[in-house]
């Protein structure tokens, strides 16, 4: 067995190397031009980091796809599925032998940013990894038009993919929808902010909407790209929509569980801003409320020993441990839907990356 | 020759009969779902009205270059251009004879609503088609993702016309280019607040691409739909070019020269707030500043007579004559190059379409 500390070095460089091939492509498919403030303001975020996870599932299972050794094909032309059948000669109406995967990835990383940036004004954020939010430092106009370019240009960098139209209709199909639905989870999100009665259930659809369409469009949008059949697109988008769930409820989990200085960010902060996560969800259902645990009212005042005595009492409901058992079933869950692809590295990667994304500590 | 008084009165009607068919077809294309707070809110304006001209054209060059009665043919089942060569068989790979035309004309209002939502939080308006602008009806986080919901939707939308995939792809790519331009002008008109020497040109560049290019979507968007050939697609893409910016530089006039009363605003309130506008450029290269004619440091000192002033020396260095000649060149311009499209009522009403974006009263 693989120890999760040698599995996170595995991830850890599989993504590295992926990350630095996206941080290249990013400013070829979205160069900084007329009018410049914009596109820098377009480009802060994206230029500021971020782990590129999403981009690196896509890449990734492109890989698995095509049955190719990891890393040892040119990204931007890419093999597709339609020279494999039978007979070796491409299946009628089908001519794009090669297309740009990296487009694909860049599309979904911008996608990505452009939800960031317009988050960070709805939440009125200050900072984003590490930095400020593009709000802050440019103007909330600038900010929402930033957000509003991003949104075409993915649409424009997923047509400069060069798939064959139908399927080309097909991705563009899923990177709309999926848009509505973040907008929709976002909305619901904050329509849980006025309510005492939010389920586990309702939550986990909300976080399925709000983050996890984004993953599940990462994972089934190369093979829809690359000519793979229906059975086959739609267990990836399950194993995206799994794993983008599973993501999610560990971030909640490790908002109360690590250091502030390790987190980067005051520990325990969504108990503090009184936002509901699932352990708080599963809480309140086993008669604790986060009123009962901190005194919400005056923010600064919390302390380090009343998050402690927060968590802990979290723990003794059980609430931490439903987060991470729950985790863990969609990450297996996830993991299963794998099965239509090739047995290859590229697929045993795809594990790893599902088993990081709950056991990452940070 | 038709006078201008019974041209306002076809094209009024003409209009008049295809809005209310866009207006059926919006809650069909967009009904208000969960979460319902986020589609009232991207209904909203949609609902409060507006003239519809976008999708009248759009739905007026589909009509022409179908070489069909006006309103005669059923708008969700749209006979393209497919069976139209000499044999009477579809070309190879084509297989859409009939299109939902309709979807193209709503997914077109549909990103000229999601625009104005956005715009009225930018410049901060209280007022839009005579109600509160969305951010204000609502609030800025509702606004902003009722804006982004409807980015997403306009692109579904616009997939559901259900043209062969070859042509669907280069409508969305036309979609996606459009919305980028509209932020670059956008944005463009931004920085113009700033500067003391936008010519002419600038000011006509940039109208191109915040107004006219949504105007070009809407005229191109049929054809490239049903099958017309790129010459065609090019020259009604320029009509649409044409005509949108006549049409903004109508707007500015009318700003100067209607009563405030069948205005709806105040009239003059470009001047008053200080807006760039071809009047205004042309003014400040013969020497006149809007400073030297309004004082714009207390607007609510401002008195009619000022403006009346105001205007009268506007009119004087020749700055409203320059652009009521420039937007007449631009229809006329636009107008030619309808050539390419058949001979019929609706080419007819294309032009008249054009003539009436400049002779509009309001």
């Amino acid at each position: 067995m693989t120890t999760p500390e040698a599995r996170e070095e595995t991830v850890l460089e599989a993504v590295r190397k992926r990350r630095e091939l996206v941080n290249e492509a990013i400013p070829e498919s979205l160069p900084v031009q007329q009018p410049e403030r914009l596109y820098e303001a377009s480009r802060y975020l994206l230029d500021a980091g971020g782990k590129r996870l999403r981009p690196t599932i896509l890449l990734t299972v492109a890989e698995a796809l095509a049955d190719v050794d990891t890393l040892t094909e040119d990204y931007h032309a890419f093999p597709t599925l339609t020279g494999s059948d039978a007979n070796g000669s491409p299946p009628n109406g089908s001519t794009a032998e090669e297309i740009d995967i990296m487009d694909a990835a860049v599309s979904v990383e911008v996608i990505q940013s452009f939800t960031l940036i317009h988050d960070d004004i709805m939440d009125d954020d200050d900072l984003r990894r590490g930095v400020p939010a593009v709000h802050r430092e440019y103007d909330l106009e600038t900010a929402i038009l930033a957000g509003d370019t991003l949104y075409s240009k993915a649409f424009e960098i997923m047509l400069e993919a060069g798939a064959d139209p139908d399927r080309a209709v097909d991705a563009l199909d899923v990177l709309a929808t999926t848009c509505t639905k973040i907008c929709e989870g976002q909305a619901l999100d904050v329509t849980f902010e006025e309510r005492e009665d939010v389920t586990p259930e309702e939550y986990l659809k909300m976080v399925e909407q709000k983050t996890a369409v984004l993953y599940a469009a990462a994972a089934c949008l190369p093979a829809i790209l690359m000519g793979a059949d229906d059975e086959t697109i739609d267990a990836l988008y399950g194993y995206g929509l799994d794993i983008g769930r599973a993501f999610q409820i560990q971030d909640d989990v490790l908002d109360l569980t690590v250091p502030s200085e390790k987190l980067g960010k005051q520990r325990g902060s969504d108990l503090v801003e009184n936002k509901q996560t699932l352990i708080t969800v599963h809480a309140r259902e086993q008669g604790v409320t986060i009123e009962d645990l901190i005194d919400t009212t005056d923010v600064d005042a919390v302390t380090e020993a009343e998050i402690d005595d927060a968590v802990a009492r979290l723990e003794e409901v059980g609430s931490i441990s439903y987060a991470n058992e729950t985790a863990r079933e969609l990450v297996e869950q996830g993991k299963a839907r794998l099965e239509v692809v090739p047995d290859n590295e590229a697929r045993e990667l795809l594990f790893e990356l599902a088993d990081y994304l709950i056991e990452r500590g940070y």
